[in-house]
């Protein structure tokens, strides 16, 4: 739409944004009316002349991606969608962060309609658009073809102070303008104040030119000046090869006589007196509250029109795409809907009892390959650990900068071109933007995202991991290395209370798979599920278990893999590397005339949402004893131990030394777990003529390292 | 020392380096060994020529602080440190990465004398660096006097491609770069290399001219040249105001025939035919390994007399000091050994029941001014949460700029100079950088150093909060906001599962307290703890409650706060805000004939640290009804409840609503809480009773949300 020559008319228009949020912020008596009032001239400019979307039809998928980073501006994302016409009615505007309404404090993408991605948390909506772009990149490298440019939109966003100074931010800067995203178009609303202060207390470094040095392009304008927006927009638009930063200089509280250009305004309400200040200030009238003018409405209302247009050429676009490319139009399809193609998973391995032992990172690598050409919308890579996490597609080329093609170039210099076809990410050694990245990729649609580092390194993407789970991405998150099996690298790599942890995360599906049978069954758990997944490998090679006496499988969470000859004494519950161990004591228990059975139990979750009489029979009677093994802490297993239960685990830091050793040290062989539950049965003289001594001397029984639970 | 001018010798010297670390690394057959080849030069310079240090005592408090925050080079380190004279004896090196030695995988500030901080997860290092920085500024302010510099020293770093990438080094920066750490010099090894390929495959950056936009100098070198090296460290430390980068090219695995400049060098053993050939490659004798020349030895043992005539120098100026300065010698030295002056704790406020309910963030904000003064090394501040996390030291000024004295400047515009004797840290929105730079401040010594923001951004800060507890550091990371009473800031803003999650890191102590009159005592026992301790503060006001009936306090982690009258029918045990919420409770059943104990459980670790018999009698006999009552994930809580237990808690995420309103959704009223421990003794009738109806005309009992546990 061309900019509009009625400046009268624009005024109301964006005083319309600023007046609504400023009542539902009042209204609601909290919230942040600050970033609205100042960002109201910018966010009108792009929401009415620039952004590509269907208010009607939020979900079509060539439509600009908006995000709104600096979350707690929500007033006024909710302010744009009620009046560009969105399924959002004034009175969930009047609701503003009330229970039940559909406009919480910060955006939940799965409540509002036209809401991206969930915000608030600062950094995290930057670069989730950066995952968006990539995905746009993506999706248009794979499908458009000459004639049919069916996937060409922008992510625009709005970023505050807030947002720039946090480090997932700056990583996922940095990537952006490595991979030449540049159709991600940020404006950065540079108030200078941030919450508690103007942001120069704490923050005076260039952000202009840092962005320049991380590849993109910076334009420094007058924030409030619609024209320069425009202007700058226009030049956004144009750049091809970098990402763009429209360094806004706003005022915060615009309007608000006492308050603006203040932290006071941040996050707090005006108050009913500086409201009518405001609105007298603004020649706003003072009554009613959240008021709108049927001129500026109307105005606001015509992206209606305009939407259902791009979106009836983008139908036409596509069936006659179809009509020329009727296989890849399927495939695009599918892969908007989310739906895998029929036979995915057909070709994947299958080992045997008595292959050689593979570490489960290792068989993911060959499940991902048998997959990977199947599912050609599954995209993503490490944290430059892919000699090690083994998540590499092979053949699959790499996304965006390609290698130079002389392979006697021994510093591997780029210069192979471009290419964003490529289903491999080289991320970096960007933990945190690589999740939050991922998020953005799940919530653009289109792709099955995933990211991979060492599992100690999880706690670097806890935050998006949590998004994840709060907006039901569908992403997909593998961690190698789980236990303090990494060895030689030390306890600041060994994993301990990671996946514990992990579990604590409602919504948040976690897998860590017994050996390679049970990986090739946690990949195809994670392509099938509808949310986020967490998938744990281990580093060390594992035997191949024999399931022909098991009673179910990884789907069901946990199942017995090998039941005891009659009614058991005890049961053993592992998990990942510690089933072979439970497998190998059950053995040694039966020379001591203990029946035991091992429970193999991969997933919480997924056993969770099996019935409690299938839970039951797995976990066997009331008042049996249980003993679980992991090699984690133990805290929180109690839940499947029950009162004659105890733990094998490790409530300490790791150490370093080879593989083998740190685990023995520690107590993971199968000596002291048959010993540890013949303790639990009270044979204290069998536990001590299995294991006589650990630990290079000491006496068994425990002390301060590998803890055993009470119960 | 001045450079030496036999470059003979030079060159002897630092591929002593180069080659005890690649022995180490091969006889271990783990490692890396590229960054020590690679970086050998530089360090040899900087260790021999410019390091003010003392190997015989490492922790002599004027030394210049070492960072390898590119902890995989750890064979460097140790080859350093061994060569210099630390007690770091020949068996040390040649047992790299082996159980039980000093020279793990990655450094260990606890384990091995002269390493100073645990480096290992990218970026941290660089960020503790800072705030060693910090530290130094801020007790050269404060303690030294004309003709007595005794606090004047730099912090140097080797810091690599990988750290530079990391969100939390790029914060870390900003911040240094903003505070005017002018002692801050770091070397970068910049060898283009990572562990998956050639950092370009991820990284195109301009890293020199992002760090100059961040406030620091930058030169560019040679970092295999000598003579560069010096010149920029010379240049380095006549720059007063900006933090140093040095940005020096290498060349990785230096020496090695095949692998130099390549990623196989990375993070692999050169194997036992690259170490001939690398030997014979710089003119070194294949055998013995370990070969070190008697000359070059010599050179680097000059480290143990300069470094002792550096501290008796110090010795000299200090008893000097102290004659003219005797109280703030006193001072001086009992922060340095990290002892609290006596009667520090003597005013904090007392709080009587029937006065105003107060928030637990706002009584801590009350301890702290009662004690703030008392401890002049206290210091530290949020994450630009001041006004909310009540964290502020009244009068004890600003570390770094000064606001503009001139009141009437509403843009509260920095004018006001400069004072580093500032006790309020201004973080900026940068927790993850905050948390590592507390962990740098701790590491320094003599200072008290602590962080502040929302509980739910403990996310954020999660790797340098693991890193605090694996290297025992003294560092206090306060957290506010703790649960969904957060209310209107929604699920992005509640924390559910942070504080289970944070119990799960061994050696953390984590304090939960339940009103203002915990709330001083959890102050008091992190300030005498000699660890890392998490203190956790309500949003809401909670009400004093009355400890007439106590049986012990929060120094135990958990007593009986009010008891049943004769043996209890059931034992409620509470955290923070939910212990009020039983002791109303625990009224209502008794209207019911149910006898109640009512347990305040506020630090589940120094609850353990309790004997086995104090436990016991807290929690009641074997097979009582337990009911735990905490506003976050139940996982964890069969711990304490046992057999015949319940939980009243949430595994789901929060919702944006009025406090008392989301909580009253999620069961947290003392009718739900007393109608769940009825549910638990088996009497369904008086629950319905007392709770008839919930959450908007749901009848009672357990859906989705507020989730009751099994037992």
């Amino acid at each position: 739409m061309p900019a509009i020559t009625d400046h009268a008319l624009e005024e109301r228009a964006i005083n319309t944004i600023r007046m609504l949020s400023v009542d539902a912020v009042q209204k609601a008596n909290s919230g942040h009316p600050g970033l609205p009032m100042g960002a109201a001239a910018m966010a009108f400019v792009l929401w009415t002349e620039y952004l590509k979307h269907n208010p009607r039809d939020p979900d079509w998928p060539d439509h600009d991606r908006f995000v709104l980073s600096a979350g707690h501006g929500s007033a006024l994302l909710y302010s744009l969608l009620h009046l560009t016409g969105y399924n959002l009615p004034m009175k969930e505007v009047q609701n503003f962060r009330q229970l039940g309404s559909r406009t919480p404090g910060h955006p939940e993408n799965f409540l509002t309609p036209g809401v991206e991605v969930t915000t608030g948390p600062l950094g995290q909506g930057f670069a989730n658009g950066v995952g968006m772009a990539i995905a746009e990149a993506f999706l248009a490298a794979r499908y458009n073809r000459p004639g049919y440019d069916l996937i060409d939109h922008h992510t625009y966003g709005i970023v505050s102070d807030g947002d720039v100074m946090e480090g997932v931010a700056m990583e996922a800067a940095s990537i952006a303008g490595h991979l030449h995203l540049g159709k991600l178009i940020y404006l950065y609303d540079a108030n200078a104040i941030t919450l508690a202060a103007t942001s120069n207390v704490s923050m005076t470094e260039n952000v202009g030119a840092r962005f320049e040095a991380q590849g993109w392009q910076v334009t420094r304008i007058d924030g409030m000046d619609t024209d320069a927006v425009r202007g700058a927009l226009d030049a956004a638009r144009a750049e091809q090869t970098r990402p763009s930063l429209i360094l806004a200089r706003t005022v915060i509280g615009f309007g608000s006589p006492k308050k603006h250009g203040t932290f006071g305004v941040h996050g707090s309400p005006l108050g009913p007196d500086e409201v009518i200040a405001t609105k007298e200030n603004l020649g706003w009238p003072a009554e009613p509250a959240f008021y709108i003018p049927e001129d500026a409405l109307s105005l606001f209302r015509t992206a209606v029109d305009r939407g259902a247009e791009h979106q009836s050429q983008w139908d036409a676009r596509f069936a006659a795409y179809r009509l020329e490319h009727p296989d890849l139009a399927g495939e695009l399809m599918r892969a908007l809907a989310g739906e895998l193609p029929e036979g995915w998973d057909s070709d994947l391995p299958v080992w045997n009892v008595g292959d050689k032992p593979i570490a489960t990172r290792k068989a993911s690598e060959a499940v991902i390959q048998a997959f990977f050409q199947k599912v050609p919308t599954f995209i993503g890579g490490s944290a430059d650990l892919n000699p090690s996490t083994n998540t590499g597609m092979k053949g699959g080329g790499d996304f965006g900068p390609q290698p130079d093609p002389d392979p006697e170039d021994i510093q591997g210099a780029l210069g192979g071109g471009w290419d964003f076809a490529g289903r491999n990410i080289h991320w970096g050694i960007r933990e945190h933007a690589m999740g939050s990245a991922v998020n953005g990729m799940a919530a653009h649609g289109g792709v099955l995202p995933f990211s991979a580092t060492f599992l100690v390194f999880a706690d670097y993407m806890r935050p998006p991991i949590r998004l994840a789970a709060l907006s039901h991405y569908r992403a997909i998150f593998v961690f190698t290395h789980d236990s303090i099996a990494v060895g030689e690298d030390g306890p600041t790599h060994e994993p301990v209370e990671q996946t514990m942890s992990l579990r604590l995360i409602p919504n948040l599906t976690v897998i860590r798979p017994a050996d390679a049978n049970e990986t090739a069954d946690a990949w195809r758990a994670a392509l099938e599920m509808g949310g986020p997944v967490v998938l744990i490998f281990s580093r060390q090679d594992l035997a191949i278990l024999d399931h022909s006496g098991a009673t179910g499988d990884l789907s069901q969470g946990g199942y017995v893999l090998v039941d005891s000859d009659g009614d058991p004494d005890i049961v053993l519950i592992g998990t990942g590397s510690e089933v072979d161990l439970a497998v190998m004591a059950r053995e040694m228990l039966a020379e001591h005339g203990v029946s035991a059975r091992v429970v193999s139990l991969p997933s919480w979750e997924l056993f969770e949402r099996q019935s409690a009489d299938y839970r039951a029979a797995v976990l066997g009677s009331d008042g049996i004893a249980r003993l679980s093994v992991e090699a984690g802490t133990i805290i929180g297993w109690d839940r499947y131990t029950g009162s004659n239960g105890g733990s094998v685990g490790i409530d300490t830091f790791g150490a370093s030394g080879p593989g083998a050793e740190v685990l023995a040290h520690f107590g993971f062989t199968k000596e002291h777990v048959a010993a540890e539950a013949l303790r639990l049965l009270g044979d204290h003289d069998a536990a001590t003529e299995i294991e006589p001594k650990r630990r290079g001397g000491e006496t068994a029984g425990e002390e301060s390292e590998g803890h055993e639970g009470h119960s």
